[in-house]
């Protein structure tokens, strides 16, 4: 970034989310010039190293290595800053568990940063809509919200970024796009591991704290919301907002796999959901009468994040003798393997009037079979150098998720599921077999 | 055919149309069951054949063989096709030169054929509006219009088949198929070759009647008309019917290619046009505003047929950054290879927002990789044999399009063009560029 200097620090440079993620996507940023050597990254912790030291827990390119410094903990921090150049602005990533989160944003204001620092930090905002509040207040004490950048990961993915345009950049979506067309929205996270290692955690969320609340909501946002007057952050925020705020939880169900409770870090009593099903509307007018159903669970048969969009079937007016007609339907798939299908009903060559439901396909690896697809935090981490909010989460859509979802953590009868199966389904919807895509 | 006995009658077996088409399909339509020794199959014109020389004219198998008779000219051929078996249909079908069509059908009926035959015939209907007119009245004078399967092969073609399942199977599109949406529809016929030995027929017609009047008529109909309250025959000709009725050709510029005057068969003064372009507008409330483009030549630099919806540009409202967004486009191929694409915007992968149109693909190669794609003739011989008109044109339509030709048929000026090269359009129109699918 030629036009300002930017300092970046993590704090909790030593732990795994800098090893795993942030340090491996800096080091791309710095390989594709998006940042360089007028830039500086300051590893921060409780623990002592050398610049050397410090460098060493990373295997990175020499070039990129000397960007690396480290400075322990954050007295003396603005000094050290300074002594690496003229900086106009400083991130810090707080790689942290949350409880430390407001301490941290107002011991660095006691350190005398101000107005030219932005802090980054990760889920959990809060383990239910009171603590959510409470997080944000105390943070925004210190930090106004146009410097606080909440990662929502999923944000970071090719196929959410481009779920805007997918909407919005096309003319022959948008017409189909709401409840005249469409007769139900199906989001769908599954996971084919367990808690892995993260079981303690996990134990005192489970999987609507972990997935739905905060990544699926946001896909569900992305998929329903109005077109948004600008891209900017601010804009894309309303439109996000203008759906929590007329969204409404109608049932939800939970599941706990078989076994869960003796994994070590589980409660023994535990009634911890690993799978849960929702119902949800929209209440507006493009969605009048539109169930949204989200499910996501751990130990699925198969793994993937999918959005399908299931269209009204038509009436039998024409293709009488061929049977029911299956309905348009367009896929979304997140991850694995990137792509949009559109299924749709052509006629199989030959001599009868046969017709089929096949696929038109767009997956990234075929159209874009030179380009690396990036991690998520590449782009999250350069939107941040750039300033750019939009695909962060504002404290207002934390604090209204949460909401939505008081009357639904930690609460009804808990069933038992067979690891490997996807529990039988209490909404009577056709789910989508996203296996097929 | 179980249900009911069909015999099969060629006038004119001996020529090129029956050896290169009709008895390939027939013979196909064989090895598929769809006819079988119920059938009969019988040869006729001036020359005198056994079966055995008749049977020799064909590389077929030696079961088809067996269904192959001939019997010279029409004088007992009643007879002749009694001592076959019991029949309860007849087809005629009339490889023969259409100025001899409406004598030929005088002389069926002289010869006692009645309400069990049908008779099919090729284009061209006529050379102009009054010409078409007569030979529906002559045929009609012994055949009614439930007799009469008038070929256009290019309604025989997968694609254009697909054309009503693509528009009305499915419940996406048929909401965008309108002018608020589409900014253009443009059709194109493209061949590689010249009049390769049919000089002197074509020189008396030109690519108007050989191509646009009929071929490119028809698709221009299967792409615009409204939904037909059935698929049957009348109801699918009534709806295109409905289209000649209000559309208005604006528009009409001819070409000719370099050295066309040398060649043999062709008129030393000749004006006909091997190339020409129309502008029209179908005059109803899905269409207004929507011209119609349509271009055919030969010595093009690329064989295809192919039908592009061009939609309206989006305002630049969201993506104002990211220059001048393309508009969306479907394109049908009829020929070769036949397919549907999808272009749309979608984001290059990569930590920066940058669009690019892509296809989304479907082709019937991709899906539907073990089915053969038949011959446009297998699919109409066997609608003849069931009875169904729907793929077939009727008198009406016939006349209607001609009426609508009247003003610009051998009129205008002739401009000259080099071959291999496509002429400079005379439209104010972005022709899509069918090369890129």
């Amino acid at each position: 970034m030629a036009q300002s200097r930017t300092a970046i620090v993590i704090l909790g440079a030593s732990g795994d989310l800098a090893k795993r993620k942030l340090i491996p996507a800096l080091e791309t940023l710095y390989a594709q010039n998006k940042i360089d050597d007028t830039n500086v990254i300051i590893g921060s912790g409780r623990s002592e190293f050398s610049d050397e030291d410090f460098r060493g827990l990373f295997e990175v390119c020499e070039g990129f290595a000397k960007l690396l410094h480290y400075h322990t903990g954050l007295d003396g921090m603005k000094e050290y800053i300074k002594s690496q150049g003229d900086f106009d602005r400083i991130v810090f990533f707080f790689s942290l568990p949350p409880r430390v989160y407001a301490d941290t944003a107002r011991e660095l204001v006691a350190q005398g940063f101000g107005e030219e620092s932005s802090i980054i930090i990760e889920k959990p905002f809060g383990h239910d809509y009171p603590s959510s509040v409470d997080l944000n207040k105390e943070i925004t004490k210190y930090f106004g919200e146009h410097q606080i950048y909440r990662i929502d990961h999923y944000l970071g993915k090719e196929t959410v970024q481009n779920m805007m345009v997918f909407r919005f950049a096309n003319s022959i979506f948008e017409p189909i796009w709401n409840s005249r067309y469409i007769e139900s929205i199906q989001i769908s996270a599954f996971e084919t591991i367990g808690t892995e290692g993260r079981a303690q955690y996990f134990d005192n969320a489970g999987i609507i704290r972990d997935m739905a609340q905060n990544h699926l909501m946001q896909l569900l946002c992305l998929v329903t919301m109005e077109p948004p007057i600008t891209l900017e952050a601010d804009d894309v925020r309303l439109a996000k907002t203008n759906v929590l705020r007329t969204l409404t939880i109608e049932e939800c169900h939970r599941w706990q796999y078989e076994g869960y409770r003796n994994e070590e870090g589980v409660a023994p009593e535990s009634e911890t959901e690993t799978y849960a099903e929702l119902r949800m509307r929209v209440n507006n007018y493009r969605w009048n009468r539109v169930p949204i159903f989200m499910r996501t669970g751990k130990y699925m048969p198969r793994k993937g994040t999918e959005i399908g969009i299931q269209f009204r079937k038509l009436p039998r007016l024409l293709f009488n003798d061929m049977g029911d007609l299956a309905a348009n339907k367009i896929v979304i798939r997140i991850q694995p393997d990137e792509g949009i299908f559109i299924d749709m009903q052509n006629k199989v060559p030959g001599t009868d009037q046969t017709l089929q439901q096949t696929h038109m396909k767009y997956t990234y690896r075929d159209a874009f079979e030179n380009e690396e697809i990036p991690e998520a935090y590449q782009r999250l981490l350069l939107d941040v150098l750039r300033g750019d909010q939009t695909l962060f989460v504002s404290g207002q859509e934390t604090e209204m998720s949460w909401k939505l979802f008081s009357g639904f953590l930690d609460t009804g009868e808990v069933s038992i599921y067979r690891r490997g199966k996807v529990p039988q389904s209490r909404f009577a919807v056709d789910w989508i077999d996203f296996d097929d895509y």
